[in-house]
C-alpha cells in the first residue's frame, strides 16, 4: 500500500536512506498510512515533507521504513535547526538558505555540504516536530490520545507503536573513521573533527575531554613515578607534590573550558542558539494551559513533583547511602578477618589474601553503583519532570551523590578515622585498579564479544559469505536494528569523574594513582572507540557547546581534594615532627595553608578567561555585525519617514 | 548667528529644552556653526536630527545651548537605544515605532509616553553617536583630530571645547518627587518607581538596594540589642547569633538578586539588549584597524597596558598598602600611649582620652581612602583602557583592595594578633561610628550647605526674589550649570560595602554594629536623597539590570566573614572552656564547623533561584514568542518554494 512519495525531487534514484523507523509488528494499516502520509505531506499542510520508503525484506513484510529527504529540504531544515557553518571568509555563521552562497564549500550540486550526521539530526528534529493538528487520537489506537501541538512521534513511542528510530551507519565512512581512529598503532591525537562529523558534537566532545584529561594527567604521573621508585617519604617532597596537584587540577579544568570553546567554535555549536525545550517524551499529566506557550498541553503540578522528590526520592537516596555505609562496615570486618588470618598463618597465600577483601569490595561497589543507577533512573522518571534538562539534572545529582559516597566513603574512613595510611594506599590502589578493569570489561569488551558472536550467527542464518561492504541495505538495517543503543555519555563521564576523585582526593598518599589513570585512559580511548564503532547502533548527533554539569562536578571534586590533601599532609608523621611542641600550631598552619590554597584556586578560576582571546574577538565581531545590521534596519526605516 | 532649526515639527512652540550644552568661552564661530549644523542635520546626512536653541542670557552671549527633539524623533530614538516598555497586555517588550500602538499609554498626542529621563537619555545617546564623516579635525581647531566614525562630542570634550553636557531638572516634577521621597515624615518605602522615572535605573537601583539592605539588617539589629542590654556573654548565645548572621547574610544577598530582577523587569532594563561598547572618552592611541569592527580607530597595544598595570600600578598599590599598615602601627603606638596615660592619671578625662586614638585613626583612614581614590583614578585612566567597563573593573579592584585593608587591617590585627576582644569592640565601634558621621557630613550635608549659600548669593546677584518655580529657563540653567556633578553610585556602594564589613566580619564580638548600621542607613537614605535633589546637577539616566560587580564584592565579604566569625568564636574563653583537655579538638571542631557553614552557604547560593518563578515564566514566554516568530518567518519562506 505504502509507496514512496516525494515532494521536491521526484527522481526515485535520488533517495538516500538516512534514518530507519521500526514500527511494531501488527501495527494497523490505517495507522501506517496516516503516519507515512504525515511524514511526506507538505509543510503547509502540517507535514514534515520528508521522503519515506518501506524496506522490503526477504522474509516478508516487516514494518521497517527508510526515511530520507531531498537536498533542498535538508538545507531548509538546516536553517530551521539553526545550524552554524563556516563561511568563505572563515568566520562561523548561522546558516540560512538565502545566504547559502556565502558558505564555504557550498554548491547546489554538492550534496556533501551537510555531513550525514547533520542530515540525520535534521530529520530527527523534523520528525520530532511533526505535530498533531486536529487529531484526537492516533488513527486505529483510540487509547493513544493526541491534542493539537503534541509531537506525533513521541506519542507513537510512548504507546509502543513506534519501536525505534535510529540513524543508519555509513559503512564506507565508518571504515575510514575506524582506520584513522584506532585502526593503526600510532601515537597522536584522535581525529576529533572526523568523529564529530560522524557521531556529532556531544560524543566528539567526550572523546576530546578524555584525550585532554589523559594528557593533563601525564605531568602528575611523571612526577608521581619517582615517589614510588625511590620510595620518597620526605615531608617537603609530599607537600610539593600535593601543592602542584591542587594548582594543576585547577589549571587543567580552566584550560579545558578554553579548549572546549576552541573546539565548539570550530564546530559551530558555540554560536548555536538554544532551541525552545519541548516536554520530554515520558512526561504526562492532565490537559491544561501552559502559561509560557499558551498552548493546551499536559500540565503536572509542581507541588506534587516536590512531594515526590522530598517524600519518596530523598528518603530512598538516604536509605541507599545508609546501606552503602553498612556494606562498607562489612568490608572492614572482612579486612580485619584477613589481617588476623595473615597473622596466624604467615604465607604467600595469606599475604595475597590481604587483597581479597578490597577486590570483593570493589566488585560490590561496582554492582551497587549499577543497581542504584537503575533505581535512580526509575525514580527520576517517576518524579515526572517536564523538561529533559531538569530530568537530567535530578538524575545526575542523585547518581553523583551516591557514587561519591559509595566509592570514597571507605577511603575517607580509613584516612580520617582509622588513620591507617598503609591500608589507605593499599585500598586505594585495589579499588582504582579493580574498578578500571571491571569497567573496561563491562562497558566495551563484553558487549563487543556478544555483538561479534551475534553478527556471526546472523550472517550464518542469512547463508551469505559477503563482507560488510557488500551487504544490501536490507541486510544492513536488519543487522543494525538488533544492535544495542548507546545511552549517552553519562556513564563515560561518571567513570572519569570517579577516576579524578581517586587521583586527586588522596594524591599525596598514593602518587602512583595518576600513572594507573593515564594507562587506563589510553586503553579507554581505544575501547570506547571500539564500542562506538562496532557495538552500538549509530547514535543521533546532538549539538552541544560544553560538557555541561560535569564541569561543575569536576570543579567541586577539585575543591574537596584541596581539603583532603591538606588534612593528609597535616597528619603525616614528617609534618608532625616539625611541630614537636605544639600540635595547635600544626593544625593552625594546615588550616591557614588550606585557606590560602582555596583562595588561590578561586582567584585563578576568576582570572583565567573562559575563552581564548581570538575566540572572544571572533564572537565580539559577530555581535558587532548583528548589532550593526539591526542599526542599519532602524536607520533605513527612519529615513523613509 | 545660530537659530533653531527643526526637522519634523517646525512649530517653535513645541520646543521643550531637555539637555544643556555648554561650550567654552571664546569658542570659534565656525566651530559652533559646524557643530550645531551636525546636531540638527538629517540622519541621512549623518546628523543627529535634534533641535537646538541658543540660550539668551541677560548679561550677553554665553555659549550655552538647549537641545530638544520632536516627539517623533524621540520615539525613533527610543527604538534605537532599545528601550523596553510595558504593553497593553502588561508584558514588557522592546519598543519599536511600528508596533507603538500595542504599548500601554501610547497615543500620538501623549507626550508623556516617554519619561523626561528617558528622553534625556535618548538625546545623550544620539549626541554621543554623532560621528565624524570625512572631517580630519574639528573646524577651527586643527589640533583636535578626527577620523571617520569618531564620536564628535567625545573629541570636543577631550579637547576642552565642550565644557559639559547635562540634562535639565524639571522643577515641577522634582518638587513632587522631593515631597513623596523625603518631604514628609513617614514610615514606608521610598517611591522607587518615581525615582527611576526621574533619575534613571542606576540611581533607583542604588536606593532600592540601600532600602533593602537596611530592612535586611533590622533582624540582626533586633537580635543584637539584648546582647548589649543584658550583656550576654554565653557561648551558645554567641554561636547562635553568629550562625544566624552568616546564613542570614547569604540569604539576603541571594534574595536581593530576586528583588533586583523584579524591579528591573518592571523597569524594562532586565530585557534590554546590551549595546555595543564604544571606546571610552579618554582612550587614546595611534590610528589602526580595530580587528572587531574593521574600522580605523585608535589602537593601543595590550602588552603596553599590561606593562603599565604590572610594573607601575601594582607596585604603587602595594606601596599604598604598606603605607596604610605603617599608619596602623602608629595608631597602635598612640593607643598604647593613651592606655599608659589613663593608667597614670585615672580620671574622666583620661578615660575619654582612650577613645581619641581610634577617632583620629578613623579620620585618617577616611582621608587616606579619599586621597587613594584620586590616585587610583589617575592610575587607571593612565593605564588607558579601551572600554569603560574594563576601566571601571580595574578601578573598583584597586579601590576595594585598599579600602578593605585600610579599614579592617587594624581590626584583624587586634583580633588575631593581639587577641584583645575588649579593644576590638571599642575600636570597631569608634571606627564604625566616626566613619559614618564623617561620610554623612562630607557627602551630603557639607555640599548641601555650600550649595545653599551659593544659591542665595546667586539669587541676590540676580536681584530677584522669585521662588524656584518662577525662575526663567535662563536663570535655571545658570544656576544648575554651577552645581556639582554627581559622579555615580561608586562611593555610595563603597560606603555600604565597608559598612557590611563592619557589621559582618566581627558580628559576634559587637552585635550592636547592626543597630548603628540601621540608624545610619535611615539617615543615609534622607541625606542621599537630599544630595540627589538639591546639591547636584541632574545626572543622565543609565539603564542597568543589576548592581554589577558589587554583588560579587558583597558575596566575597560574606564568605570572609564566615572565616573570621568562626575563628572569633573559637577564640572566646567560653568555647575554650568546653574543651578543657585538648585545644586540638577545639581547633578541629572550629575548622569543621567553618567548612560546614561554607558548604551550606555555597549550596544555598546554588539552590535559591536568581529570579522569582513568575519573572522566569515571563522571560520564558518572551523567548518562546521570539523563537516562534523566527520559526514563522522560516516557515513562510519555505512555503514560498
Amino acid at each position: 500500500v505504502v509507496e514512496s512519495w516525494s515532494f521536491l525531487d521526484t527522481v526515485e534514484s535520488n533517495f538516500r536512506p538516512l534514518v530507519v523507523i521500526e514500527l511494531a509488528k501488527g501495527t494497523k494499516e490505517e495507522t501506517i498510512e496516516w503516519f507515512t502520509k504525515r511524514i511526506v505531506d507538505k509543510k503547509a499542510n502540517g507535514g514534515a515533507q520528508l521522503l519515506i520508503k518501506p524496506l522490503v525484506m526477504e522474509n516478508g513484510v516487516e514494518n521497517i521504513y527508510l526515511v530520507g529527504a531531498s537536498h533542498l529540504r535538508l538545507l531548509l531544515g538546516a536553517e530551521t535547526v539553526g545550524l552554524v557553518k563556516e563561511c568563505s571568509d572563515n568566520s562561523m555563521r548561522t546558516f540560512t538558505y538565502s545566504s547559502r552562497k556565502t558558505f564555504k564549500d557550498f554548491a547546489d550540486d554538492n550534496h556533501n555540504f551537510l555531513t550525514m550526521a547533520e542530515c540525520q539530526y535534521i530529520i530527527k528534529h523534523e520528525l520530532e516536530n511533526l505535530r498533531a493538528k486536529n487529531e484526537k487520537m492516533i488513527p486505529g489506537y483510540p487509547q493513544a490520545k493526541l491534542y493539537p501541538g503534541k509531537s506525533i512521534v513521541r506519542r507513537l513511542l510512548t504507546s509502543g507503536i513506534l519501536v525505534q528510530i535510529f540513524p543508519l551507519h555509513d559503512r564506507e565512512e565508518l571504515k575510514k573513521l575506524r582506520h584513522s581512529w584506532y585502526g593503526r598503532v600510532k601515537v597522536g591525537y584522535q581525529p576529533l573533527d572526523d568523529i564529530r562529523c560522524y557521531f556529532g558534537e556531544t560524543i566528539a566532545l567526550y572523546f576530546g575531554f578524555l584525550e585532554y584529561f589523559t594528557f593533563a594527567l601525564i605531568p602528575m604521573a611523571v612526577i608521581g613515578i619517582p615517589y614510588y621508585v625511590f620510595a620518597w617519604e620526605d615531608y617537603d617532597k609530599y607537600v610539593m607534590f600535593a601543592t602542584f596537584n591542587l594548582l594543576w587540577s585547577t589549571v587543567i579544568l580552566e584550560v579545558w573550558k578554553r579548549i572546549c570553546a576552541i573546539l565548539t567554535y570550530r564546530w559551530g555549536t558555540l554560536l548555536m542558539k538554544r532551541q525552545f525545550e519541548e516536554p520530554r517524551p515520558g512526561f504526562h499529566g492532565v490537559l491544561g494551559i501552559n502559561p509560557v506557550t499558551g498552548r493546551e498541553e499536559p500540565v503536572y503540578s509542581s507541588l506534587k513533583r516536590q512531594l515526590r522528590i522530598y517524600l519518596v526520592s530523598l528518603p530512598f537516596v538516604c536509605l541507599c547511602l545508609y546501606f552503602s555505609l553498612y556494606v562498607m562496615m562489612i568490608y572492614f570486618d572482612l579486612e580485619q578477618w584477613a589481617l588476623d588470618y595473615h597473622k596466624e598463618n604467615e604465607s604467600n597465600f595469606s599475604s595475597l589474601m590481604l587483597y581479597v577483601p578490597s577486590i570483593i569490595y570493589a566488585v560490590v561497589i561496582e554492582i551497587m553503583n549499577r543497581i542504584y543507577r537503575y533505581a535512580a533512573e526509575f525514580l527520576t522518571s517517576w518524579e515526572n519532570h517536564r523538561l529533559e534538562s531538569s530530568y537530567q539534572n535530578h538524575l545526575i545529582l542523585k547518581v553523583l551523590v551516591f557514587n561519591f559516597l559509595n566509592c570514597f566513603a571507605s577511603l575517607f574512613y580509613i584516612a580520617f578515622v582509622l588513620f591507617d595510611m598503609k591500608l589507605l594506599r593499599q585500598s586505594l590502589a585495589t579499588l582504582l585498579i579493580t574498578s578500571q578493569i571491571l569497567n573496561q570489561f563491562a562497558e566495551s569488551l563484553l558487549p563487543y564479544w556478544l555483538q561479534k558472536r551475534y553478527n556471526r550467527r546472523m550472517k550464518k542464518r542469512m547463508c551469505s559469505q559477503k563482507t560488510d561492504r557488500e551487504l544490501s541495505i536490507a541486510e544492513q538495517v536488519n543487522m543494525e536494528k538488533e544492535m544495542g543503543t548507546y545511552l549517552g555519555t553519562f556513564d563515560d563521564y561518571l567513570e572519569l569523574f570517579l577516576q579524578f576523585g581517586y587521583v586527586s582526593l588522596f594524591s599525596c598518599v598514593y602518587p602512583l594513582a595518576a600513572v594507573f589513570a593515564v594507562l587506563n585512559n589510553i586503553t579507554e580511548i581505544y575501547s570506547d572507540a571500539l564500542k562506538m564503532c562496532r557495538v552500538y547502533k549509530r547514535p543521533f548527533a546532538e549539538p552541544t557547546a560544553n560538557i555541561g554539569v560535569w564541569q561543575l562536578a569536576f570543579e567541586t571534586m577539585s575543591v574537596i581534594s584541596v581539603v583532603t590533601n591538606c588534612i593528609l599532609i597535616g597528619m603525616s608523621p614528617q609534618v608532625d615532627a616539625l611541630f614537636p611542641d605544639s600540635k595547635m600550631d600544626l593544625v593552625l598552619t594546615v588550616a591557614l595553608v588550606e585557606h590560602l590554597l582555596l583562595a588561590i584556586k578561586f582567584i585563578m578560576a576568576f582570572v583565567i578567561p573562559d575563552k581564548p582571546r581570538d575566540i572572544q574577538m571572533k564572537l565580539a565581531k559577530l555581535e558587532f555585525e548583528s548589532l550593526e545590521a539591526l542599526k542599519q534596519q532602524v536607520r533605513a526605516f527612519q529615513m523613509q519617514l
